[in-house]
């Protein structure tokens, strides 16, 4: 039978369940990517649970995100790493290296290998023909001690390709309508494989920048063949050997479909604050902006550099215009300098940046209140950008260029002048500097810092919960809402520090009452809308709630990493059943027979008691698997994992 | 009659007093230079003296210390400055284009012309025979609303440079070595003045290293003769007609004098944790580094980039160094691109900073608790770097980037490779993106963020003070102890928000026990050792404390420019006579008839009421001049402006 790419990727590495949609499958991941600020409870978690080597290989930890040190947290966060990588057996990628998705697919990146991250932008490393998908950190540090993985058996949703972009459109806009057409949960539980002549025209990495920004599409992960294109972006890194050839079946057929002409698109912006938010660059030509910004892990690759070089090559940004470039790599800083691209940036008036996540996530380059800010990053959540009041909208390179020069946004086919077309040279420098490798026999002490605290232990789910709703949110909520980036990053690693900044953006009083109401010890519920959950894999947007005393969320619906991430640290996430309630802080939430109610099927009876002590019943859905269903109820993931080193140690002794 | 330089300078812009070492004079000062996080609060006090245009000509508000935007403050308050640069008729140099002083060097600098910077190293522009002096920022202030800038007349120490520099030595150990003799207070009020054969061998740029670190020395300014070199300097700027020779008469003699061979000198580094505490390198090689930072306006020069380049060129800096590249312009970036030298360090393993101070003052780059920094910049006071527990080396590039290569504290002169002899190229580039220069007729509003209050109204100065010590502190003090750069500098403008940082790294309970006795509205004193206030000019050091009712300091000496900043905001700076006091935390200071004894001479009488409520005498100092006792009593510079303003408008209306 003619298979996917994506079946045929999910088969080689299944090891448990059946490639049925909507069921809970196990996967083999081989390769795991950490970067820094979650990097860090990984390897807390890996020594909770007992890990003394992992099983994967390679696993590499990327110093990208906590580069601005103002004060000693994150370089002492880097030591810390780096005697864990030592300890553990963790290639150290270390500060200067560059944006982990683009590193690893350069070094480490093998089609048809799997792919595990602690960042929902892991899925990039789909664009060379790998299973790549982001994950909460301890899933990951799970599949480091030799775990599966589990998730949701996906949809595969092909999108054919065809046609060539014109001049000033680029890969960008090719995920801009993918969003336009989809929204930020258009491909949930799916994997969209991207396959059909129009591939032709897109390099390993625009590929990256359309697999990238599939995080923002909700999708489990994105699929490109392994074809010539990934052959040369090998060859020209000197890992020709690692090439080999992947696509799907002639005649496969997807459980959805659609089709881009590539011939037809335009340049797409997403405006503020969403990625789902797009137009045609066009229809907001004229807005002022602050900032144009170019870097990330979405667009990442030497042409997305160089072609703003040539853009602006001659000119100047306008005044007042911040044009801030963020090399994503030293390979590619390198290269911009050997092809003399450099030059141009800096004349035009431009602030380089080290290279580095840097102001994706809010570390540094934050905008000016209320201005416009144009960038080539993959979200432009409320407050990502480290600015309270922002407006950040999303954009190619081409677009970000035009309007940095003519400060305002600017259609790049307005411009007058020729198409830059960016030939990528044919050997791109390696270099390992910043690189350390694991030594055989080498198993150095943790450096401890009084940021890497141990974790808490966790107790069991209780069999009946009496939880105050502290928080009723709106659709879309993202775990930037959850756990802010921007100066709290440093602190990532320390949950308890953490805990004072939760929700921060969304209600400022959230940890105040937390504590008011002692509700470590009582439990508490948070509701919400859609999506809830949505964007960044961080683990401690579940993590740091739980230890705050959060059991129970109830939403519309979940973003897939994130509702992973509750059940792996104790805290039950349900679904509402009928139209949505309209549950407010101050209700309460009863749900008795957990355990057997959890066990018995998808349905939950629970009881909301109303302010005025009335109580009403509540008709919920929970979509937990028997084994998540085992590790929700045991407290979460750490403790489930010691419970079943104590039962082998305990078979083995007996 | 023959004379030096420095007094041919001063003469030439004296409006009042005589050139008699000790005695207060009046200079006219032409040139401006400020920096963006003590220019915001100059602005603000342009606007409280009702200022409507400069009288200073160029004035330029450089932003080069807030770049770290890891939220809206910085962004804003760059919003604020240029709207303020427009308003007030100053040029805007905009982030990316670099650190005050080498920019305005390489733009503005003049021969023979005065310079007043609201930063303490704004004595670097001494090395082009300029007249350039860092002052608080009311000063500045004072000087750009056409009024003179007052200070003591000082002593003129000649420096005689003979013999050429080895190889691996450079302008940075020259400077080392007056350190290394002198002291951090070795030049307090006195004019270090080089001169003699072996300034054959010193750049332009080179003589910046020395006069900008003689703010290190505690001098006034530092002045070299305008010569050859500078005119090769000018004119490879383009700016040749901007030459005029100066230097001192041939047999002028000086107040104090001393002699450095060149030829005799060996590499220097100052150990932590003050500019003062020099060694040779070789006495403490072999100690390991966890980071080599080349940068900020003490190496700022493309020569101090490029022989780092050429250093470490083809191998890689030592596993577990962050090397990190801070460039200290937008021109010198330019070059070092230009000139193919980038690479090198880029490969090397270096991490590649945007131009501008940056970790010098703790924006990014910490370096890790209690590991070693090695540093190109020109303080390591406790805590400057912004990791609490820091442990900074200063020295030259080359022994910055010997050290990068071997991981270890390293004498250059031992590694086997020639000296990279560093030409600068002929004409280097001179870029104007990033500069907006204020256009006649448009005035617009200052732009307001939450971070830019109005000043508070200040009091006059009581006649009779009873007032609790509430800080007792030791020699040295720096104004880095009493308000921290680091993560606090984005709050600088904001000095109720400053208040709660106030001394923070010497007591942290300081701010609130100031809250806790309401000091404020009562006052209080603080005792100290010699040299109180030394390092850099932010005025904040005395504006802050002042609001939080500091009235009063006693020391057994004080650093100059924030014992001037002391008189101007209404704060009292006494000395003490005899044996230095043993007063302490508790003790309350009593001074009657402030302003009679302040009038009738120098020395003061007051008492101190010990705990045990006993009463001692204690016999104290003023240095202040009549004008400044006058500015003192009547509450501070902003009030003596404006009761002037009062009285010329009644003189007009009568």
């Amino acid at each position: 039978m003619s298979e996917t790419l994506a079946r045929k990727l999910l088969a080689a590495h299944l090891v448990s369940g059946q490639l049925t949609p909507g069921t809970e499958i196990g996967l083999r991941m081989e390769q795991v990517l950490l970067q820094d600020v979650l990097g860090t409870l990984v390897m807390l978690e890996l020594e909770a649970m007992g890990v003394t080597r992992v099983s994967t290989s390679p696993s590499v930890q990327y110093i990208d995100h906590g580069l601005v040190q103002s004060d000693e947290i994150n370089a002492d966060a880097h030591l810390f790493l780096k005697s864990a990588c030592e300890r553990f057996g963790v290639i150290y990628s270390g500060p200067g290296n560059g944006i982990s998705h683009p590193v690893h697919m350069e070094r480490f990146g093998v089609p048809g290998v799997s792919l595990i991250g602690s960042d929902s932008h892991t899925v990039a490393a789909g664009s060379l023909g790998m299973l790549a998908i982001g994950a909460g950190g301890v899933e990951v540090a799970l599949a480091m001690a030799g775990e599966p993985f589990y998730i949701t058996a996906p949809h595969v949703f092909g999108v054919e390709l065809v046609g060539e972009l014109p001049d000033w459109v680029s890969a960008k806009d090719v995920v801009l309508e993918m969003l336009r057409r989809h929204g930020t949960s258009g491909a949930t539980n799916t994997i969209i494989e991207y396959y059909g002549p129009g591939l032709a025209c897109l390099s390993a990495m625009d590929r990256h920048v359309i697999a990238n920004m599939g995080a923002e599409l909700g999708a489990t992960t994105s699929v490109f063949p392994s074809d010539d294109a990934i052959r040369r972006f090998l060859e020209a890194r000197g890992r020709g050997a690692d090439f080999r050839p992947f696509s799907a079946d002639p005649g496969c057929s997807y459980d959805r479909h659609d089709r881009i002409d590539l011939s037809a698109l335009e340049p797409l912006i997403a405006k503020p604050q969403s990625p789902g938010n797009v137009v045609p660059v066009s229809s907001v030509a004229g807005e002022p902006i602050y900032q144009a910004y170019i870097g990330s892990s979405a667009n990442p690759g030497y042409r997305d550099f160089a072609v703003v070089a040539d853009i602006v090559s001659g000119s100047r940004a306008a005044e007042g215009v911040s044009l801030d470039i963020n090399p994503s790599s030293r390979q590619v800083l390198q290269t911009l300098v050997s092809e003399r691209k450099l030059g141009s940036l800096v004349a035009s008036g431009a602030r380089l940046h080290q290279a580095g996540c840097n102001g994706c996530i809010g570390m540094g380059q934050a905008p000016a209140s209320g201005r416009n800010s144009i960038r080539t990053v993959p979200r432009n959540f409320p407050g990502r950008s480290g600015t309270r009041e922002d407006s950040v909208f999303l954009a190619s390179p081409e677009t970000c260029a035009a309007s940095a020069l003519s400060g305002v946004i600017t259609d790049p086919r307005t411009l007058d002048r020729p198409y830059p077309r960016i030939a990528e040279p044919d050997a791109m420098p390696m270099n390992a500097a910043g690189f350390v490798f694991p030594q055989a026999g080498r198993r150095p002490e943790l450096y401890r810092t009084r940021h890497t605290p141990l974790l808490p232990d966790f107790d069991a789910y209780p069999d009946r919960i009496e939880v105050p709703v502290l928080l009723a949110l709106e659709h879309d909520v993202s775990t930037d809402d959850i756990i802010p980036a921007g100066q709290i990053l440093p602190l990532w690693s320390n949950v308890f520090a953490t805990a004072d900044h939760a929700f921060g953006q969304v209600d400022e009083t959230y940890a105040s009452r937390t504590r008011q109401a002692d509700t470590a010890r009582s439990g508490h519920a948070i509701v919400a809308g859609k999506n809830y959950g949505q964007g960044s894999s961080r683990e401690n947007a579940a993590l740091v709630p739980r230890i705050m005393g959060l059991r129970l969320v109830v939403a519309q619906s979940f973003a897939r990493i994130h509702w992973q991430n509750l059940s792996s640290f104790g805290i039950l996430p349900l679904v509402f059943v009928d139209t949505p309630s309209s549950l407010a802080i101050g209700d309460t939430i009863v749900v008795e027979d957990i355990r057997a109610q959890l066990e018995a099927g998808a349905s939950v009876r629970a009881q909301v008691r109303r302010k005025d002590g009335t109580f009403e019943p509540l008709h919920l859905r929970h979509d937990l698997s028997e084994r998540q269903v085992d590790i929700m109820t045991c407290g979460g993931v750490i403790n489930w994992i010691a419970r079943r080193r104590d039962n082998s140690m305990e078979r083995t002794s007996a």
